[in-house]
Order: C-alpha cells, then structure tokens, then sequence
C-alpha cells in the first residue's frame, strides 16, 4: 500500500511555522514551545482520533493505535538551532504526521503508528545534542543533566528528573524508527538525488576547552614574560583544524571566547569548543587525541593552565541493515550516504532500536543556517519516498 | 621649596576610593560618576577656595589661581578598566590633590597650580584611549566620535560636542604637567626603585578585524569546502603574536569572539582587536604591516573576507627633555624608563604641552586587575618625591 500523503500540505505546514517562529525555535524557550502546541493542535484536525501524549522526558507522541501493538515510529524534532532554517528537524515531524494521517485515513492498521517530536535535538542550550531521544532510551542519566546544569529548566518543561536512565514505555514495542531529513551537505544536490537512504551517523567527540593565562596591561609585559591565553587558543585552534583535516575527519571551533575581554589588556582566560567527527571510531579518538595534545602543547609554549571537559560523544553508528536495505530500494536503488550531522536516529540505534534515515537535499549543503533551503520539488519526491517506505513498514516486519 | 605632602592621607583616600568603586569605575559609568562627585566634595574639603570646573569635555579641573597665569598642571585620571586595581590612573588625581593643597597651604603661589580628572583614559567602553585628554587638546574631533558611535554618551556626561576639536580654556597657560603613575610593568621592581622619571610613551597601533566566512553544520561541510572564521582567525593571531615578539615589540589580542557561537556550526565572522605597541615608529609601521598580512593571508587560505578597521594610533611620544631631565633628578638620578601603557600626558606632549611622568612600581609587573598593587613605603616615596618636583615647578620656568 502506498499512502497518499498531501507533500504539498505538509510544506505548506512548514512555510507557515517558519514564518511564524522562524529561526527562534531553540529549545527550552518559548517559541519552541509555542510551536510545538501549534503542532498538538494540528494533529488534532489532521488525525481524528490520535492519542496525543507527552512521556516524562518533553517529547511529544502521537499515536493511532493498530491492531498489534508492535510500532513503526516514524519521528524527529522541531527544535532548531538559533537562527536555523525552515526544514532542519521540523521537516520530519511534518512529514510523519502527513504520512500517520495517510495511514489512518481509513481506519487502525496493523501496527501501531507513532510519530514522535524530540525534546532538543539540537543542544546548543546546555551543549548536548539528541537531549530528547537520548532521555527516552534511558542513555541521558541524571548525573549527566546535573551536570549540565539542565536540571531546573527541564523540569520546568515537564521531565520527571526521577525518571532519567528509565526508558520512555512508548518505546517498548518500536519494531522500526524512520526519519526523514534534509542532508545539510552537499552530497546528494551534486549527485543529483531528490533523496538518499542512510547507513550511519559520524561518531562525535564534543569538548570544551579552557586556556588560563594571567592578564596584564597590553603595553607593559614583555611578550618573553606573558602567560597570554588568547595566543595559547589561537595556536590550538590553528594545530586542531589541521589535525581534523589530516585525519580526514571534521573539526569545528565554533564558539570562542576571550575574559575579560579587553582590547588593551592580556585575558586571563580564552575558551573555546571543539566539535570533533570521524566515520571510524580508531581515527575519532586520535583526533580527540590530537585536540588534547594539541591543546596542551600550546598552552606549554605559553605558561597557560588547560581545562578541558568532554561536553558530548558518541561512536560512529551504523543503522539497522535491514531498514537501511529496504531504504535504499525505496530511494530507487542508490547507494546509501553517511551522515555528518548526528540525529535522533543515533541515539535509538545506539539504545539497539531498528532505525534508518531518509535524507532530502540541502541547497548549496547549507543548514544550521536562515539560508537553509530544499527545492520544492525534491522535498515533495523525498516526502512520497518517506511515504512508500513507511507503508511497506506498517504492514510487514 | 619642598611641599609637604600628607603621602598617608592620599594612600588612605585611594584605599576608601577602591572599597566604595572597586574596580567598576569604568568611564561614564554610575560608579565613575559617583566617585568624581566624591572627588569634588574631597577637593573642597581638602583645599580651601579651590575652583572647581568641569571643561566643555567632560574633564573636572581643580584649580588655585598664583601670582601669574602660567600654570603647572598634575593631572591623570579615575576610571578604571572593568575590573582594575586601586592605583592605575585614581593614584595621580589623588597625588595631584594632595600636593595642590601642601603647595597652597600659605595661600597662593607663584604659578598657578591645577590638577585635572581626565575623562576616560582607558577607552575601554568605545575602544579610544585617552578620549578626555584628547578632546581637551582638539586632536578627539567630532568626526571620531561619532565613528565611535560615542557621541550620545558624551553628550548625556556633559561633552558639547560641538566644541569637539577646540582646545580646553585651562590649556592655554600649561607651563608644564607632571602626571604620577604607577608603571604597570615589571621593570622598577626588578632594580628595587621606588620611583622612576618616564622619558615618553611606546606608540600604539589598536586594530579590529573581523573575518567573515560561511556558516554550515559542523558534522556536513568537508574540512576542504570550508571557509571557517575561526579556524583563519586563529591562524592569523598565532602570526601577530610571533609578529610581535619577532620584532621586538608588544602585539596583544584581548578580545576575540566568534558569531553566532554554536559549538556545532561552523562560525559566520569571527572578530578580534590588535594592540601593537613599539617604541619606534619605523618598527611600529611594519608590525601593523604584519598584522594586516598576517590576516589577509589566513583569510585568502580559508577562503574567508577581512573588515579591518583602524581605531586608534599615536606614534611613539618623547616626553619634553628638560623636564625629563628635571624628573630625573627629583628621582634621584636613575635613567628615564620608557612607558609601555600610553597615559593622557602623551595626548599633552602630542599637542607641544611640555610634559613629563613619574612612575611608582608595580608588584609583580601586574595591572588592569584587581591584584594590581604597590608597596605602601613605595607608593609614599614616589607621591614625595612627585611633589618635590611639583615644588620646584610651581615656582620656576
């Protein structure tokens, strides 16, 4: 069976929460939330009948039960990055709902279908990506929230912070998780594809740094004498781009920060992120490795103390092969691509959840950006695609 | 005549001044402000019949009228970094208050004596150093302001703005000016002097570039497709640091700050300030020279843009040699050191005000924090031997 979902009301959908929050739907902040009752309201007239719940850890899940309780879930999340795009996430969660609703229109099937909206996907607030998805599959503990600092505006938002490390009970009978996504690269628009199925995420290793150095007025310590942080970082930053480039991995300095801050005096302190990726696991920890030594090379050179915390990581996953197979058919037979970004999927293959990915193009490879954009056309081929394979799944295991 | 100062008094107000204002004294600031008005009141107090103006530049001028118009002026200033210590620039106006009311103690003089409460030396709020002393000299015009986006602020403390570019009225008669300072560097202490004559100020070159790239996820653009501002940046200011050392110089990056600074994107623009400091000009020349490639050229490998914007630069200042020669002796003989830090007394000599400066030592080098700190036998030697020469001053050419 192939559902006749609506691609062109499901990117009307978009449009219309785009130009509503735009790029403000960071998590944990009120245009998210604002958004996401938007989205409890249109399930509602979209899918008469749907069971709409929230489990203890902020994700949203809407539910039309089927005669077996055994689930396909097809999900991803409508938190973006502070002034991302229109599609990042959000996409899905459009998707899904169009294609539960396409599913359902002639009553319960056999398996249960859910479409699932992940709390913080994205985790520029507390530096933790897939919050979400990692609490419902129990691998986000208490501990790690605490110290994240986290603790007060989850709860705040409805996590049961006594439930963390337990697994959200929808999850149960998940027989197989889908996700369609925009690339946010470049792969698929040079190749010419409307769409891809995906094997795999990059494993990630997410740090943050501190160099401490000892301040002092900018015209008064000889350069021999300085303790100078600022000059530490910039040597590190410089040696860990190389590094990333050389191990054929990515590396990204994307917050840096110098304190006092002073143009006319040394800083005390300068501290930096570092996001590291590698499709292999034995290249990520050298590059980590190389981050570190990297790090504390520079801050030798220059007298500077290293701080240094591992906000993040995760192994390279591989998805479910037998998903990602009946993907790659569905997509018409093209090679499957590896995905850079991580996503929810991630996280529930990681938990040992059937998972696969369908990614949709991203102009120019561009995201996390307002430019982000997906041509009309390719979004709404991806969507049928999304469609024709949640169909095939909804009645076969 | 060899005034006779009350060195403890003037301690003990810079010590009831740092308890009340700390290091929050930032110019035009609440807690600056409030600490001139107290100046004021102290003033009053401490010399009977002293006029009290603030000039058309946001400088306060306390001022005891002599026998003839030529005026010795002691001058420096109160505001502080943001964070800075109990002495930088507050030690000179209390000093310079303390000898004004030794050397009136019997009434009038010879010369008429002033002490001036510079506005905003520091530059901190709108990147411009020595911005009161400036305007009161005409070299701070209208035009600068307003590129400094400062002119609403000056305006709101009592600058007229359309005077910017004329001369302070209590300029005209300056005979000389003495300035007590402490040195901010580590070289008094070293050959255990309490006090030092300063034979002029290092030239200074500040700097703000910005480097703008492309934004993108951190896990989707290839290391080799990217045109990463912080990776370009960190590049160029490792080269500005060897840039400085290698020529003997001071190069010294206090602020660098990437945008929109998500750890998992890769950065849009990253922008940073260069303060370079030379006490020859020719060598000064070629170090913002190498600044400036040093940016192009890390820009032109990352396939990045370079905004480059000049915000401020004196040439390297000779202080006025007789009296030099004259602080020299006061101090007992020892060579004139140089002055890394740039003071007001440099805005004076750059416009033909005969000027010289006299430096207490600073413990460990420190300054621009709140560790800043002098020995109190130290500091009580300097503010003597400061209004021994005041002495001398107030009564010969």
């Amino acid at each position: 069976m192939t559902p006749a979902v609506d691609a062109a009301a499901v990117i009307a959908r978009l449009r219309e929460a785009d130009v509503r929050s735009g790029g403000r739907r960071e998590a944990w902040g009120a245009p998210w939330a604002a958004e996401r009752e938007r989205l409890v309201e249109h399930a509602r007239a979209l899918v008469p009948g749907v069971e709409i719940e929230r489990d203890a850890f902020a994700n949203l899940w809407f539910v039309v039960p089927g005669r077996r309780a055994e689930t396909l879930l097809l999900a991803s999340h409508v938190d973006c990055v502070p002034g991302g795009g229109w599609l990042d996430g959000i996409l899905g969660v459009h998707a899904g709902l169009g294609v539960l609703a396409a599913l359902t229109t002639d009553g319960p099937g056999e398996r249960t279908i859910a479409v699932a909206d992940w709390a913080d996907e994205e985790g520029t607030r507390f530096g933790r990506s897939l919050l979400g998805s990692s609490m419902a599959t129990g691998q986000a503990t208490r501990a790690e929230i605490d110290g994240l600092g986290a603790a007060a505006v989850l709860a705040e938002h409805g996590v049961v912070l006594d439930r963390l490390g337990e697994r959200s009970p929808r999850l149960a009978h998940v027989a197989a998780a889908l996700e369609l996504h925009i690339e946010q690269g470049p792969i698929l628009e040079r190749a010419g594809r409307a769409c891809a199925a995906v094997s795999g995420c990059l494993g990630v290793r997410r740090l943050a740094f501190a160099l401490t150095g000892a301040a002092g007025h900018a015209g008064a310590t000889p350069m021999a004498d300085r303790r100078d942080p600022v000059r530490a970082a910039a040597e590190a930053i410089a040696a860990i781009g190389d590094a990333g480039e050389g191990l054929d991995g990515y590396a990204t300095v994307g917050r840096v920060e110098a304190e006092p801050a002073i143009p006319t005096a040394i800083a005390q302190r300068c501290a930096f992120t570092v996001d590291l990726r590698h499709p292999e696991r034995d290249r990520l920890v050298a590059l980590e490795r190389a981050a570190a030594d990297a790090a504390d090379a520079a801050a030798e050179r220059h007298g500077c103390g290293v701080e240094r915390r591992l906000l993040w990581e995760i192994d390279p996953i591989a998805f479910d092969s037998t998903l990602v197979e009946r993907a790659v058919r569905a997509t018409g037979g093209g090679a499957p691509v590896v995905s850079g970004p991580l996503h929810d999927s991630a996280a529930l293959a990681r938990a040992g959840i059937p998972a696969a990915m369908v990614f949709a193009p991203s102009i120019g490879g561009i995201s996390h950006t307002r430019a982000e954009d997906t041509a009309e056309t390719d979004l709404a081929e991806a969507i049928a695609t999304f469609a024709r394979l949640a169909g095939e799944l909804a009645v076969s295991p």
